[in-house]
């Protein structure tokens, strides 16, 4: 167990853990513009041990329903991307395009479709144009710094690629290395564009454990800026985990166990404060820190509950503290609360203490405000627990953007 | 019991039911403007039976504390409402100032104060200037036709005063009068402004019909613009039945219940319908109709998660018939779905059949789209229930608005 936090490597690819190749190439999925990518493939050298998190829609995309099949059966180690559409509601077509896909990158991998998982990501609706992507396939020439492209190749309307690593040192002294790669905009919540998240290592770690770390940490970091119930018809974390470090293969309770969480969770905290960060139409993000909660659970509705309301979006755009708008959303959270003991604070100004408003200098606040990052504090007196979630401002820029998405 | 739909009688007022009496005044409270209203009175001449309505968020005003207790006790005749402090997120001294509001209204009526409601609106955190409602009280004159003035006195961003009334001839030949009176804007939901709505009637109701009757219509109507889970601190909706008509009381059961039944919910579908209207920033409004839903409350689900998605909101405005954000969000309504069977229709135009996209003719589709009022209808194919919800579209001044509400 190492004792400080993880450092997140900013310039961190997938291909940054040892023996991921991949590459991204451009078919015409989307239109074109210098540097675009929309397929891409990705690929461990090694067998891998592969856990998933998946949307919970029930209109999901068949990308989803095969590569969950895949991770299931235990032999994923490589993923093919394809962004500008999202195979999703195009009916039979769908899962036999999906199919033909992993066939066709399979065959230029020199693997097995069932070794293969897939991401998909783009407008609903339009079936994936099949003759570009036969014709594209072998133009993805794989290699050890391919991680760029590879990111590249699953943008939609993201601004920028998105991608970052971290490293820690086992209890044998191995150097273990975690990449990864995410996008996501539209709103993220309450109904994002799809987000995908695609996360290498070269950790040996057992399966039980692999899953356990990924659904734990998803549920702190990426869940924390796009709920579950709330995701689209093609979202998934995947992450891939093939060994090559050298390890003593890390498992519940093992030495190096808690090392591995905390640097999946550095990472994963970083990539989603960068989709955040990138949101359609958004230039400035706030954190809502919800503490003193009666369980996690509690802690995690309130957070995500304020982070998601319009009306605060709003009010972070505008630099207003109305806070009203705070803890009305706390309380229609669904989190155990009790007005009395609610206290607030903008970044460390408090504005209300136990179910009290206390007076505040409104102009210094408005200039905490201004800053491009807000932090929310909301203190519910009741416990222990807390969480943290992120959400971005609501802007003129993004009504203008999703009422021409498709015009 | 009536063959036709009640016809709603659009100048209808609080006041239209007999025996009942209602007035407004401007003390303060919001900026001046001719014809301005912040408080009113609304009274019953006669004892009332009523039944209430009340937010679930658990960050919620001593007004509605109040309120409910006084309903519960069986005596409210009355209701004192006042419009630009929601008296909410006040510490103690929300309750004390409503009750010394309750009390200055009884002196003022001539009643006690357990007889009445009150509804307050506006501002989250600031007291309400008890002075000014002091000295503004005795200014309120009711008469039988102050309706209109009481409706004025619950507006808060609203454009325009919603009132109306409807009629129906009981078994014994008596005319009976629903009357009502609503506001909202904001965006209604997710997290809409507070949503007031007071409705009268001559009728003679018993308690426990007056009761469900209210709750039944209130989860077809209010509610379907506006989700129980995510109400603000202030909303409800209040029913005030008089017996002046001299009907034989309805009870559930009884000769005339369905007519009764029909009448109120006739009356709270149109007002919940001029409510969306309103809404912050819209001239645009959507219906979304969910049939062939498995059960009655999978229906409820599928249309409020559509007309309430941001992305959907803003597909209205931009004319964009994308409709996989319309399926995305019945996926993630929790709604029962198999992506195979859902088809889904703009006005009249199918979209979507069996899970598989039709072709259609693009032009038409947004031309449909560009009129005042959009038509959405889903059909899940999985059963005999539906609901109907309804949405506004969201726009650039909806954020323009809400980033400089208290700025």
């Amino acid at each position: 167990m190492t004792g400080d936090a993880p450092q997140v490597i900013p310039d961190g690819l997938v291909t940054s853990p040892r023996r991921f190749i991949a590459g991204g190439s451009y078919v015409g999925l989307k239109t074109y513009a210098p540097n675009k990518m929309d397929v891409g493939l990705l690929l461990s050298e090694l067998p891998c041990r592969a856990a998933g998190v998946y949307t919970t829609n029930k209109f999901v995309s068949p990308t989803v329903t095969v590569t969950r099949e895949n991770v299931a059966a235990g032999k994923v180690r490589g993923v093919f991307v394809t962004s500008g559409i999202a195979n999703a509601g195009v009916g039979e077509q769908g899962m036999k395009d999906i199919k033909e896909c992993l066939q066709l990158a399979a065959d230029h991998l020199g693997v097995e479709p069932g070794e293969l998982g897939s991401g998909t990501t783009g407008v609903i609706g339009v079936e994936l144009p099949m003759a570009l992507i036969r014709g594209g396939m072998s133009t993805i020439s794989l290699s050890d710094d391919g991680g760029g492209a590879f990111a590249r190749a699953i943008m939609t309307t993201d601004r920028v690629p998105k991608s970052a690593a971290v490293t820690f040192t086992c209890s044998g002294g191995e150097t273990v290395t975690i990449g990864g790669c995410t996008k996501g905009s539209g709103m993220i919540h309450p109904n994002m564009a799809t987000m995908l998240a695609f996360l290498t290592t070269d950790a040996a770690v057992d399966a039980a454990f692999l899953d356990s770390a990924l659904r734990n940490c998803a549920d702190d970091t990426f869940n924390m800026v796009t709920v579950d119930g709330d995701t689209s018809t093609n979202d998934m974390v995947l992450l891939l985990a093939n060994g090559a470090a050298g390890n003593a293969e890390i498992g519940e309770g093992s030495p190096d166990a808690e090392a591995f969480a905390a640097a999946l969770h550095a990472l994963c905290s970083h990539l989603s404060r960068e989709l955040v960060k990138d949101a359609e139409g958004s230039s400035k993000i706030f954190s809502v820190r919800v503490t003193g909660a009666a369980s996690k659970q509690d802690a995690r509705l309130a957070a995500r509950a304020i982070a998601a309301s319009s009306l605060v979006k709003s009010a972070i755009h505008g630099n207003d503290p109305n806070w009203g708008r705070v803890v009305c959303a706390a309380g229609y959270s669904g989190a155990d609360l009790d007005v009395g003991k609610v206290s607030f604070f903008i970044n460390d100004v408090a504005i209300m203490e136990a179910g009290t408003p206390i007076p505040f200098h409104r102009e210094s606040v408005i200039a905490i405000m201004s800053r491009d990052e807000v932090a929310l504090t909301v203190t519910l007196g009741l416990g222990e627990h807390e969480a943290t979630a992120w959400g971005c401002e609501l802007t003129e820029e993004y009504v203008v953007f999703n009422s021409a998405y498709t015009t």
